[in-house]
């Protein structure tokens, strides 16, 4: 049995830079069409200038990693710096995304806002809205761990009164009350990975701890992962995939400071036929990795070029580690190592 | 400032055998009078003879640290094959406590009960509470992790009314939810470590994952640490002090697969008067951590040489690590390790 995905899009992903960019970009170039870039780098994408040298340089090794049907989609780490003149260049140039980190947050947010709601962050939010940019959010309050995104809701729905046109999208949703939240609000949307659809709270320390599957937000309870998951199979007509892919070194993972993020770049579209399959629903995974994200973001197909994912129903085993070529950097170990998937990319 | 504790007792204590026996018993040989020691090692203690066996190479470990003045506590690991003979035997050797586990609950549960419910484990429960038993229990179903102890007050009061002279124990209460079973119920009782009041789940992932805050039952909401705490310092009738201090090799801590278990025998008396007086609760520390065990387990103050333990109000650092001196063996990360505390053993 074969599977064509056409245009599949992941629409929150991390990229990194280097090296660490040579190895994992093919994963993600090979399997979708775009993939849009957090720039929440070492130096973060603060400006336009910035995401059109990061740009290039992720044109650059796809290029060497011969996947040249791939767009870079990129996003601008939103500052109290950003200006008219900024957001305007950053238009003129096709960039439609800002991305907002409150300060400490999530890995790379030390640059982030740490205050929402002042003045001089409203005014970006104006102005964004303006323009047309689509204001992506990573949305959790500094509380308990369980309970960040549901108490950053209020702040969503603050903002999304505010500016009605501002399209709004909560990334990488966690917590089930936040679906009810994209269903009140016309203006919120939100995006949705792999693991919290596939995963919950017992898959990090429910057993013995596995810390291959910490990640921020925190996975939840298996109420959320159920809400979400239902959410994900019906093709939500508000959610696109994002699937916040983040590699680390197993190094830097297996730490008494263990690092936050899922390396699932490797595994998305077979993990995802094989879920969607599992619940009698893949006739819904293509609106799910690609439909949704042209019709939220409200990209133009004209800009990506054309590509059709073909997935083959044979089962295959997922590598233990994934080598980072570089002296020192070790290894990288994704999400389902060792597992055996029923999908594979052909 | 000093502070003088009369036979502190620590209720519920991971002590080993060989090399790490030797290596972690003098941490509490010193600062306690008596700890109950619990029997699941690799071969579990589930009969009288092995209880005394294992009694004996406690007492040559803490003779071989110069620290005479310290009782173990043994306690037998329920199996559905312990019988009539075998508990009037442990009654006779004046073993008074059993420990239940649920097969797959924690580490050393491999030997656990499956059917806690069934006919054979119940004529235990009727043979034990006739003999004057204690019955201990890891209380956590297999349910999600954040819900396995309340989901386990079930099974609690079922045997509660069933043996309603049999007195219970809810080892390492960590769920809000079970003070009130122990106040509805008049045979139930509870121990609680420093950890449960010390932290929550923010600890193990609210930052970065910290695998040496991971243990069993998992660290709950700040609800419930709250609670907890507050039992604590009022030196709740109901409640022991029962540390379930475990030493782990920081290897298999930091691991894809971590072990659960935290370390807190180094700091448990200077961390603990050094929360209780942050609460102007100083004056209640000798019952929680004396007076209390003495009460709930009706221990003669005669069987247990009596050791006044004191406490001086200095700060003192806590070591980094714990070196296990046994080839290839390894480091122990303790609870706190690196911070200061402001009381010291004398």
């Amino acid at each position: 049995m074969t599977l064509h995905i056409q245009n599949p899009l992941d629409m929150h992903l991390h990229l990194r830079e280097g090296a660490m960019l040579d190895s994992v970009l093919p994963f993600t170039a090979k399997a979708f069409s775009a993939a849009l870039a957090m720039p929440n780098l070492k130096t973060p994408i603060t400006t336009t200038a910035l995401a059109l040298e990061y740009k290039k340089q992720i044109l650059e090794s796809s290029t060497k990693s011969n996947c040249k049907d791939f767009t870079p989609l990129m996003s601008i780490y939103l500052t109290q710096s950003l200006d008219k003149d900024e957001l305007e260049k950053a238009q003129a140039n096709g960039i439609r995304i800002l991305k907002l980190y409150p300060k400490g947050a999530t890995t790379g947010s030390e640059n982030g806002v740490s205050e929402i709601l002042d003045n001089k962050t409203l005014e970006i939010f104006a102005l964004a809205e303006k323009l047309g940019f689509i204001l992506s959010i990573h949305g959790e309050s500094n509380g308990f761990c369980m309970d960040r995104e549901f108490e950053f809701l209020e702040v969503f729905k603050h903002i999304a009164t505010s500016f009605p046109k501002l399209r709004i999208i909560i990334e990488h949703m966690s917590d089930r009350r936040s679906l009810e939240a994209i269903e009140s609000y016309e203006n919120l949307y939100a995006t949705l990975t792999l693991h919290h659809i596939s995963m919950n709270l017992d898959d990090v320390c429910g057993g013995m701890l596995n810390p291959h599957h910490f990640c921020k937000p925190m996975l939840k309870t298996k109420k959320d992962q159920q809400a979400l998951l239902h959410s994900a199979l019906n093709a939500h007509p508000k959610i696109s995939f994002g699937s916040d892919s983040a590699p680390h070194l197993e190094s830097v993972k297996l730490s008494s400071k263990g690092a936050a993020g899922i390396f699932s770049a490797p595994v998305l579209l077979p993990a995802l036929a094989q879920l969607f399959e599992e619940h009698n629903k893949l006739e819904n995974l293509q609106a799910f990795v690609s439909d949704r994200a042209f019709e939220i973001y409200g990209l133009d197909s004209k800009n990506i070029p054309q590509k059709s994912v073909k997935l083959v129903r044979e089962s295959s085993k997922v590598p233990s580690n994934i080598n980072i070529p570089l002296d020192n950097m070790g290894d990288i170990v994704p999400l389902f190592a060792d597992k055996i998937l029923q999908w594979r990319l052909d």
